[in-house]
């Protein structure tokens, strides 16, 4: 059944297969008009592009962006916006190997299971790939959320058990790992060398933080704002834990120090502190909202692994070719786009909660 | 925007205020043929029925579920199936002082500053009574799940700072608390008291886990199985943190040790380990479904706290009234009934996954 | 898969049987702040219930509706709104004898192919009574509507061979035919009588009639404003053609005649003609919307027919019982209920149109 | 709020203007294991290309179609499906004297109201170009349906008020008007001829006919088969009314006259008549399902008319360029697709509808 449309106002359909003709989406939704040029999405593709550091695949892709449709004239028409980027340095034959083995803590065997079909080049739809489509989507999102003030940024908050002590988000843009701590890069690095000389890899946590948000949005009771949120951080690959504000530490805390008081000032509701991160019974409180994903290590690794071939025979595996040894700092900005579609989606979602706020 | 509907092949459409008429839900998409009677569904609801224990509201409510629908001669027809249950001792008057409040840690601002509206009543739409809706439907699809083998058992895996250091099914039942380990039950038993001397709350860990799952449910992208997981859970209220399998940890483990490797046996494709929490991809492995919510503390505390009335000047508030010390206990049948319903709705959404599976 | 969940932005999920327990809806999405009684819905309700001429089934049902939830103090909540009418006068032996018939023109085989059961009791699911359920979710929605100026009116524009002839909508409530011409009334009420004689049933039109749309309602490109009444009006049973404006007849005009010709005035653009009955390109243009329901003759007829048993025998069946023999008037608030909610759907859905209206 | 996302089990999102860079969909949740090329698709695509007659327009696109995702080694894998249709011949030129006015019978002006914006150009999301994605989508749901034995034909049934009076599918092939009855087709043609003259257009009806349907397809009460194909077709541009089986004709007809008996023969139950057109109940009855699209004249036309600017001034237009004087024989193979859609859909929301067919 049909699983690549995200959204409900606004809906996302992305398609594409690592080594295919292209990737891309349709962005469904978005109100007429809004500026937007192929420039506002090549700068959210450019951050999560490949070859930019010792720690990712040399991969060498452009990735530009064609906008096919929904646009005219330099604004949304309320028309579906297509969003196209070929494929180019595709080098299959690195994957011929790996052809009829199932790679541990990949998606090759669930893919199997389920489609009764392996697409061996390197992942097909399971690759990381795939989330270029979800960045092109998320930047016409954070577009439409910026003409109303509200901003999303996200950074990496730990690389394995390297963490962050300061969050300067001018430093973040000035090492190839997006940590707002530049001492913590520096170790974060020397982690990864580390790593990469045994043949392993690491994982990390993004961070993510939305600011400008009115309180209001969210759909309860399913639809809060806290769960969607957590279906979209946790539909990207390899994210293996969610949290919202103070998150799991919250359920060792005590109702006393866990709820944050309000306060009047200039005839505004506020908290004195944050630790719902900015959504309390699932609709914004005006807080900031604060979210983390728990990312895991790269399961490509050259080192020697246990697995079985697609006849069920036991086997060995050793995965050769270009791997990133940490997924996380190209997931950062994969984060904060998948965070802005679905506050874009609970804006929107929002505009009939009242009746003194409907137009004819 | 409606945000009471959860599902896609399986939909159910909740309803309800706490201190209304009733609460219920119409549960759509259920396969015809399936034995299906009140009982199966009470002795669910039962297990979060408030009253039974000093850790629990003394708020009494039989909570008996009517089928409304969608059963004949004991089977189901495959037509929506309605449940009621009747809202009995409702108490209104407990919550007028709390009438032009906000409840720090609630969701009374976000619902005023969504709807315009203050529904005084206990929470109306945002008390935890909404979750009995959820219990009923979910009954529905443990139901549907056990005739496929399929088990889903939720317990408490934490109470404050109190861990269990066993999983011992059978005494999960034992205790009020329905914690898998006598012994970290009666250490939390303490805390709660410690708790509750100190007009304070805790909150706590809920695990769940799935056996019987059959490689191949999810559907990538979006609607990922740990995806959709993160969603049905973190849309019960009060949970801000979730994880599938090794969850946050795996943010500090090396791709050799998270890795679970292949082997084969008896023709069939097995984990040496399961840290992936039975899913990779997005697509249930075969193994084990494992998944963790954590829990805030009760937001309703006894002791004065600071907030502001709803005409946005300050004011202290002292909740009074019947309130759970601790949500927990009372989660744990929540927990599992969201992943039934996520796991319902996923193996039949697989249904139509290959061309060599499809039936006229 | 589930299929009793109506609409987008507002949504309709409905449930019940003719011979279960209670029939009855949730309505999820209806903005808060909307005065709402049981007094409202039950007007809509006492328009299609049976017993109110001798063209109507004697079966004798108060159909007294119940708000269970989403009001408070005379006002909608934002949350979903569930309504109850339960089932009183079920005589379910009356169908014993159809027991293992399918009836020609029921659903009966159709049910049986699907689900593999035969819920005999006067057609179960697929009994005209499931549309109290529409109507009462309609009622809400043109409570909405009215809010904002927009009326909605159904009346029978024909029983059999007897059409209309003039349109005097103050007419209709003074008939059991709901036909706004009394002479029509008169002639069609001589040819029911004629059928019934013949032991026969009639078929006829209903058309409805909804003022006050502003221009703009409609999502393009496959959920326009027309495909939506249509999805709407078709799946009440027994309608088997659906026209807008002109419809079949635009088949066969020119371009010169079909046209509708713009003009200003008052700084507002009208249409002198209105062939496209107020809709062009899938969007409301600002004249009426106009459609008609074509309704096939009631199936249940007392003369002999051929049929098979559900173990495929040939026999013959004679149906008995309090049967309708004219389904048209009982459809008409079934119509106009179904319109209602396709318009407010459409009108909350086109809220997010343009980012010049969007609000925080 | 998006609209152009189709279906449940089966979703397809279109997007496309007609002057814009390329036009095209993603189609998702096609089961993998079908066999699927670019040349299965491009043969329907080939069928409303654009000038292969005196009657319709002489733009000249190739309308090659790409598939650039979902099929590995000529098999689809169960992922999404993105076509790729290239805009070519856009003459954006020719509709600059449109540019500030709203063209008569079109929807210039619903789109203008709704979205605050005016795309001159030729119709821009519109246009009855953005058909050609609907067919790329529907002749992958038709390759589908053919693993099956189902098969879908659609055809012109009149034009203008000439009607055919045989159905000879093959010579529907033979005659650009895609009428199955030669005769018929030569009067049609002097029809058209007598038309162009005038300057003005003419419009028609097309049938549909699917064989081979399975009894059991379709989900009340709301997605109902024939519901469903109503909302399918008539979401085609200038589909102005919809009838399934006898139609409209079915509110003058008897019970006893409309009703379709059933016999058995060989172990399944047939019926002796088809006035249902295949469907009971909004559920498939084994019989072919056969339905009709009423489609009005061309709007556009070289006559003046009257109209008023985009700044609601009166004025007067002649609409020059390239149009075809009658849309049907285009739209055949449009109406074709949708029903093929829509079925598809309804096979693979089957899947689910007994547990005695559920598999793990």
């Amino acid at each position: 059944m049909a699983g690549s449309v995200f959204g409900n106002a606004l809906k996302v359909a992305t398609f594409g297969e690592s080594h295919g003709a292209a990737i891309g989406c349709v962005v469904d939704g978005i109100p007429a008009g809004l500026n937007l040029s192929e420039e506002d999405i090549q700068k959210y593709l450019d951050r999560r592009k490949p070859g930019q550091s010792a720690f990712t695949t040399k991969r060498n892709e452009a990735d530009r962006v064609e906008i096919l449709s929904g646009v005219f004239e330099g604004k949304t028409e309320g028309t579906p916006i297509a969003l196209l980027i070929r494929n180019e340095d595709q080098h299959s034959k690195d994957y011929s190997d790996l052809k009829d083995k199932f790679r541990p803590g990949h998606a090759d065997f669930g893919f199997f299971s389920k489609y009764g079909i392996r697409d061996y080049r390197g992942g097909g739809r399971s690759s990381g790939r795939e989330t270029a489509a979800r960045v092109a989507a998320g930047a016409v999102a954070a577009k439409l959320l910026d003409e109303f003030g509200i901003e999303v940024h996200a950074y990496t908050k730990a690389i394995g058990p390297v963490q962050i002590e300061k969050t300067d988000l001018d430093e973040c843009m000035n090492n190839p790992l997006y940590m707002p701590d530049h001492k913590a890069y520096e170790k974060a690095s020397d982690y990864l060398k580390e790593c990469m000389k045994k043949k392993d890899s690491a994982g990390g946590v993004v961070e993510c933080i939305a600011t400008g948000i009115p309180a209001g949005l969210g759909e309860p009771v399913f639809d809060k704002l806290d769960a969607s949120l957590a279906y979209a951080v946790m539909s990207i690959g390899a994210v293996k834990g969610f949290e919202i504000g103070d998150g799991c530490r919250a359920a060792q805390a005590n109702g006393s120090t866990n709820n944050d008081s309000f306060f009047a000032e200039n005839g505004r509701v506020h908290k004195k502190t944050n630790h719902s991160g900015g959504i309390l019974g699932g609709i914004s409180d005006g807080s900031d909202i604060i979210l983390c994903a728990y990312i895991k290590p790269t399961p490509s690794i050259a080192q020697e692994q246990s697995t079985v071939t697609d006849a069920f025979d036991d086997t060995t595996i050793e995965i050769k070719g270009r791997h990133d040894p940490v997924i996380v700092p190209r997931a950062v900005v994969v984060v904060e786009c998948m965070t802005a579609l679905t506050l874009a989606d609970a804006l929107l979602m929002n505009q009939s909660s009242r009746i003194d706020r409907i137009k004819l």
